[in-house]
């Protein structure tokens, strides 16, 4: 078998371009795979010397999307740059699967436009892989999709399900609904249509999952709207960094407590490095026509090594098309099809 | 002057009422208040025995509503429920205001039905108040009110900046927008025609604060809607419990860590008193005509002895007249007031 290949948007990212290069020298040394560093040969080609051994490969790209930008207009407007130019790679055959740490709506509408969805899906969504007391649950989407209709969530479960099933090798992954209590009166109307309709979905739905018992595990896969969860994720982030501030903080005015944390320094490393975004090193984006791992913003090197290997591994396990027969599975199952599903929904809400 | 007299719904809460009595004869005993012990006087009473001398009185009242009740049918059904005669005190006159660890949906629509609205309020709201590296922000609204529209979360950054000058004693609160970007054009579309509405405002607009920035004191007040707050409150609130499992797993496995920890556990114990809700005993519910303090469900003594406090604390200070006067203040200074407010609203929704 060839070598998978994996394009890199070497422009994107608070630290790109240097980190970005760095995670992807890292990558290839690690595993068997080709890197594709898109962005402007110029800027690359200085951080590449003496490694001409290794497998990477600069494609010029000329412009750059801003952090800034607004997603959808840059993508129309910068056709050189290097996000979509990178995608471009993936619909060509050039490359497998894209990784990039920039602004991640442009790299959700190159990847819309560019790719298309697969067949079921309305609307992609990222997926979340989180730390949590017992291993990793996935909230899904975080960040790709607001204002969204019950339908678009009952999608995104099931989604949700393939990931944890083929990806995560759990056999009957526990699907969650992410609400403000309990009971499937609470929340607001499209979580309330959600939840009937997952009720009757062939997935293990274990009803709402309330913010505190997400870290507890009470599920594996915990749907919400991108709005919810991008502020849940980025909040649980803020926190974990927050504590580490304040116990500096405290640490100040206790001698006692400086050779305690020193000798208790492994234990907290160990803690902090399982709530480490950078272990995981992106959120896949799933739903697209293509391998789409989109990486944190602030990535450093390390975080970027562990998102180009997990688009590798995305490609060599063939998850879009577990992705594809799982929807279309759930499809039947559901009986009629989300054509269907969605004239039910139709009926519901008017 | 009279002592302020605060009815405690003595039923409501998961040790209830246990914790709610011995959190009531601490309150009565730390400062000068009166409090009346709402619920079944025949559960109540051999819990006070050997109080007399204190300021504490029983009003019978024999119906209870559940943690799972669903809150409006209940309080319409249950008129006799410790919950409903607790507010019913108020607006009569016999205390100046309510505490309740139990079913919080229940307490808000009690509230409402009993006392009515401020002026110029639609939809009350829990301010939650959360520590941050700096202090404490006020979080509104976090589990009122889901399915919020524009004019909501205006009102709701009204009623949490006026809350955070005459309570927090913040001269200029700056208000932020929770959101999943920085960027004006970020969010769902109520958030965005929020956003347009606030920078008009004469309040301190900050803009839009992402989930990672609440903890580190962007805006002194954080406004969004029930659902959102709900839910980020609680995972916050998971965050910090999970991080103390986490780190009981990783200290198994090290004895350095363990004698590490001994020494620093002051420091860490000062950091997650810091984020220990029960520090500040509950949310007091915005825009209702009276005050009432709604506490957590889990609340044990300590907690519950803080509510009490701050009910007490909100009716010295006249958080009331206050808002109302903050209200007003504001509904001159847009410039037309609310029903004008509502109405260009309209006009850009349609």
């Amino acid at each position: 078998m060839d070598r998978i290949v994996i394009a890199v948007d070497a422009m994107g990212g608070d630290h790109a371009p240097e980190e970005i290069i760095k995670g992807a020298l890292a990558a290839v040394q690690e595993v068997e795979i080709k890197v594709l560093l898109v962005g402007k040969e110029e800027v690359i080609s200085p951080f590449l010397r003496g490694t001409s051994s290794l497998p990477v490969e600069v494609v010029n790209a000329l412009q750059v999307v801003k952090m800034s930008d607004p997603p959808t207009d840059a993508i129309r407007a910068k056709k050189d740059s290097s996000i979509k130019v990178a995608v471009e790679l993936v619909k060509q055959g050039r490359a497998q699967g894209v990784f990039s740490a920039g602004n991640s709506g442009a790299t959700l509408a190159a990847a819309m436009f560019t790719l298309g969805r697969l067949k079921g899906v309305d609307r992609p969504a990222l997926a979340g892989i989180i730390p949590t007391v017992k291993g990793h649950a996935v909230i899904i989407d975080v960040g790709g999709m607001v204002d969204c209709r019950p339908l678009h969530l009952v999608q995104f479960a099931v989604m949700g399900h393939v990931f944890a099933k083929y990806i995560l090798n759990i056999p009957h992954p526990k699907v969650g609904l992410l609400n403000i209590g309990e009971e499937p009166a609470k929340g607001n109307e499209t979580v309330k249509k959600a939840y009937s309709f997952l009720q009757k979905s062939p997935l293990n739905f274990v009803g709402n999952v309330e913010g505190k018992d997400v870290l507890y595990h009470k599920a594996d896969v915990i749907v919400c709207d991108g709005f919810v969860g991008n502020v849940a994720l980025k909040l649980g982030e803020g926190v974990v960094e927050g504590l580490v501030t304040l116990i500096k903080q405290e640490i100040k005015n206790s001698i006692l407590g400086k050779l305690g944390l020193f000798l208790g320094k492994n234990v907290l490393k160990n803690v902090f490095q399982r709530l480490d975004y950078s272990e995981y090193g992106g959120a896949p984006l799933l739903g697209v026509n293509g391998t789409v791992i989109v990486g944190h913003g602030r990535s450093q090197a390390k975080a970027v090594k562990n998102g180009i290997k997990m688009a590798a591994r995305f490609v060599k396990q063939e998850v879009n098309v577990h992705l594809a027969k799982g929807l279309k599975e759930h499809e039947d199952l559901i009986g009629g099809g989300w054509r269907k599903l969605t004239e039910k929904l139709k009926e519901v809400v008017s």
